[in-house]
């Protein structure tokens, strides 16, 4: 129906007819001319309508905003004075000689003017998505995926679908689940990933594996979490970790490169216990200069319990976050912090400021001054190198409170102090522990039970899984997971031995893994992968806050849509045809 | 691990030091050599380890089928004698100078030498999935959707993604219900289509949408059904029914040349009309060159009331198809076509044989000779154009009667005749009638309720629904309908007389469709699109007999999945924690 985008118009098409179609922008009257704003996907363009051409006029006295139009005409060259050099096409205009009103529009309930609710822009989702924030970064988005899928065919993966209706795990109370007429009472579930798929799709030859593809995680939903989300899953063959690494970090290199002009450069990488030492995260923010600096070695000797009892225990730290320039904080400002690290665990936050370096300890100023000495005073200014307006921040605690209370900490100085710079700032987290131990102090992985330790025998690993590496790696990019993923265990007696750690017992193991254990007996070769968040891959690309601006249909916070009123209430017809009932909301435990 | 797959070795490579990783697919033990046939997913190599190489021929000894191992050695022609012609690298072979076992395996489940059932081949799909032919109808898959994004996105089609959780329209009865957690007693259902979504996106001005996307139905399962099945989905605004077939027919005919080296032309239109009157489907296969040809004009004066009562009904019709050759049939061959017609509600089937055109109504041989004239004979041996020997088969009775059995019957003619020429015979289908008439009157739409008829007002519509023709378009290709779409409704008014048409409330459009018709009053643009079934598609390129042999993990007919045993039994905190329990069998009415 047309010959160009609106976008598209420039001085190269002067004197040319054109059509376009589009929504009315904005209509503005001025000096007895009708001047029309048409806005497609590619972009707005200025449309001018004379008095002269009687029936065009009439009809466009008509058009209100948002009325979809096709219009002919000649491009013109805009006057010097009325160029607009904030409008890709403020050089021209279009003379119309053809006006067609395609389809009239209501006021709209959004105000495009205006932040809308939430609920609101949802509820009117194709409403909300012709703002042209928002269609650029859907656009991106889709653009985003064709330069993954671009690079991993030219390298050779192929993209294969998984099931969607499949197994619910026992445990898996995460699961959205799914009952089957045909075997009724029974349930599929949809999958968290595609992640033992994928690894039978090594087991079954095809060497490299890559989709893009949605997941489901039924759970409390936070600004970056969605029922539904999107990952670039990847799975080689004989490959080793790093090989994967070097390769999705080209291709993360490759897609900023080609959609934002940027150089990632070559990534830096970080064991994730220099990571957790430095930065009190697993996914550091490496354009936040501040750091989290150990100093329980200056203070074990020291006459404060709050600093010597966890000093001197083997579970215990005590470190210390430098502030520059922090000296100037108030009273105030210091309880706020102090509350904040108390969300943590953190059950106090001591504190130094850094009067005068050169004065020593009667430089300093703090509650706590009274319990060291000169020596370490000078101990902590040397290892801080804390100069003259700083401040000290301490966490002294068990190991966990104080890592996870200055971590966050660290990353909210940053911000209210403006330190974090301007840049990306790329990173591979590398040898993670195989276990974390809970409180009962039973282990449990820290990726997935899939996941091989690092260059070990079922027997060395058996010896002290509690000290053991996997073979894992995390893709973090300004202090976000972008991606993770692993070596996975193709050895079966690994497979089962991590299992025994884990106290999975061989019928639960049996049960809920016994296709993997099958697989790893009939040749499963070596294989690793990863899987991207796509959602928060856009969004950080973007510049977005929330993963629900770079989807087109997302759920509000309490997993529902306002635009289609899912979820709602089923047909009961339905239902019995499931063999299944709603519990009456009187016997329903949880609300009762 | 390696530098190159088994499958591309070939003379260019003589001489060079090469590492292969892949799995043993046969050992042969011949003259002190060890020969083995390693594979991979790109094809097999021949590998042999001489005796004098002591410590590999050990390793070598213990390797049997399916083992995963790594090999280095150098590439070596084979000398004249010992070329294998039927293998793509049978002109060399690698002499093993290296050899690690990267994981051994136990006998196979599986015999790869011969079929095995469908329970098997599913339970242990990993290793069917390593046969080359699954495995090459696999890649072949992904070759086809690689192809068709680089198609799209060349086109200006943005990739973008529909929701998976979506909502349970009250009749239906095909959805997957996903019970819902933070809404107790509420459900989302799995998607049948995109097709609201991508209309929605149309309005939101995304200008051309496509998805590789799976869809899910949970219905009966035929050999080409699955619960979850992909359509590639394609929609685009401003672009009129004709633009959209030509677009996606340069799609499909790109796709064939590029991967198959097929050139499918210009696709042929044909109506629905003329393909229910000459080949009594709207999918016709035209590699079959039988015909339904109408004689109802011939026979309404004749004294036999099977011909003359429909031949006069206005809602009969009287057709026959003439078989080449086909006097010859027995006489227990033709009970079986009578049987066969029977199936489609065919109360019998008339039969002439062709004897010799020459002497009239002498030459027939028919039970039914009797009740014609010699002028009948004669009309009906020029409009079939029938030569001696042949035979006409003919029904009669209701429209939809004739038609179905009389398709039905000329597909199975086509195939024990060998009629069906070896070639690929696309074609669009076109004009569709607006609704289907049910048995009770009411009528029902032939696509859905958001196809736009063919140049009508709302008003012209109402006059005659049952006459009116709609805006969609069939692509067919060899009898099997590759996909469907149509120009959709973008006027509020026509939706809304389409939906009084078909019965549905106010109250019930609202309740249903209530964001669609909210949505087409702001300014919603002319859109149309299609959908193609890519399992269907992909089937037809590769010569599979099913969707399933062309899905890496497809349930079988009973939509179970026996690799992974879903569906499962769901843990009972799980339902209560979803408000929801399982009636006992004893209760269950269809069960009871």
């Amino acid at each position: 129906m047309r010959t160009h985008y609106c976008g598209q118009l420039n001085k190269s098409l002067v004197d040319q007819e054109v059509t376009l179609c589009g929504w009315v922008n904005k209509r503005r009257d001025l000096g007895g001319l009708i001047f029309l704003d048409i806005r497609d996907r590619e972009g707005l363009v200025q449309a001018v309508v004379d008095p002269d051409e009687t029936a065009i006029f009439g009809t466009a006295e008509k058009l209100r905003n948002e009325f979809c139009i096709k219009v002919s005409g000649v491009v013109r060259a805009r006057p010097e004075s009325q160029i607009n050099k904030d409008m890709a096409t403020g050089e021209v205009e279009l003379y119309i000689k053809g006006l067609e009103i395609l389809n009239s529009s209501a006021p709209l309930p959004l105000d495009f003017n205006q932040e809308n609710s939430e609920e609101a822009r949802l509820r009117y989702r194709y409403l909300d998505l012709r703002r042209p924030v928002m269609n650029q970064r859907l656009q991106f988005r889709s653009k985003v995926t064709s330069a993954v899928r671009r690079f991993l065919d030219d390298n050779g993966f192929l993209d294969m679908e998984t099931p969607i209706l499949t197994k619910a795990t026992p445990e898996g109370a995460r699961d959205y689940l799914v009952p089957s007429r045909t075997h009724k009472g029974e349930f599929f579930a949809l999958p968290q990933s595609p992640q033992l798929f994928k690894q039978l799709l090594m087991v079954a030859g095809f060497d490299r594996y890559y989709q893009i593809v949605k997941c489901f995680r039924d759970e409390d939903l936070r600004a970056d979490r969605q029922p539904e989300f999107t990952q670039i899953d990847i799975e080689t063959t004989f490959m080793d970790g790093k090989q994967v690494m070097a390769m999705t970090e080209k291709m993360v290199r490759n897609v900023f490169n080609e959609l934002l002009d940027v150089d990632l450069g070559d990534f830096p990488s970080m064991t994730y216990a220099e990571a957790m030492r430095r930065f009190g995260s697993d996914k550091p923010d490496l354009r936040n200069p501040l750091e989290l600096v150990d100093v329980a070695d200056i203070l074990k000797d020291v006459e404060f319990k709050v600093f010597s009892g966890p000093a001197n225990d083997a579970k215990g730290r005590v470190a210390v976050i430098k502030v520059p320039g922090g000296a100037s904080m108030t009273r105030k400002s210091i309880d706020g912090y102090t509350e904040f690290v108390g969300k943590y665990g953190a059950k106090g936050m001591a504190w130094i400021k850094v009067n005068d370096v050169a004065a020593g300890i009667e430089g300093l100023q703090s509650p706590i001054v009274k319990f060291l000495n000169e020596d370490v005073a000078a101990q902590l200014i040397e290892r801080t190198e804390a100069k003259d307006g700083d401040i000290l921040l301490f966490g002294s605690d068990t190991k966990n409170v104080v890592t996870d209370a200055l971590g966050a900490l660290r990353l909210k100085l940053g911000e209210d102090f403006g330190l974090v710079e301007d840049k990306w700032a790329p990173l591979w987290v590398v040898d993670f522990p195989m276990f974390e131990e809970l409180e009962d102090g039973a282990l449990t992985p820290l990726h997935h039970p899939f996941t091989a330790p690092s260059n070990m025998t079922p027997a060395e690993l058996s010896a002290n899984p509690a000290e053991a590496l996997s073979d894992a790696y995390d893709m973090v990019l300004n202090g976000c997971e972008l991606g993770g993923g692993s070596v996975r265990i193709h050895n079966q007696d690994m497979q089962a031995e991590v299992f025994k750690i884990l106290g999975i017992s061989d019928e639960e193991a049996e049960e809920k893994f016994g296709f993997l254990l099958d697989a790893l007996q009939y040749g499963a070769p070596p294989h690793a992968g990863l899987a991207f968040g796509l959602d928060r891959m856009v969004m950080l690309m973007v510049g977005a806050d929330s993963i629900r601006d770079v989807m087109a249909f997302p759920k509000t916070s309490t997993a529902a849509c306002p635009l289609t009123s899912a979820p709602g209430v089923a047909n009961p017809d339905a239902l019995v045809e499931l063999g299944i009932q709603v519990i009456p909301a009187a016997n329903n435990s949880e609300e009762a």
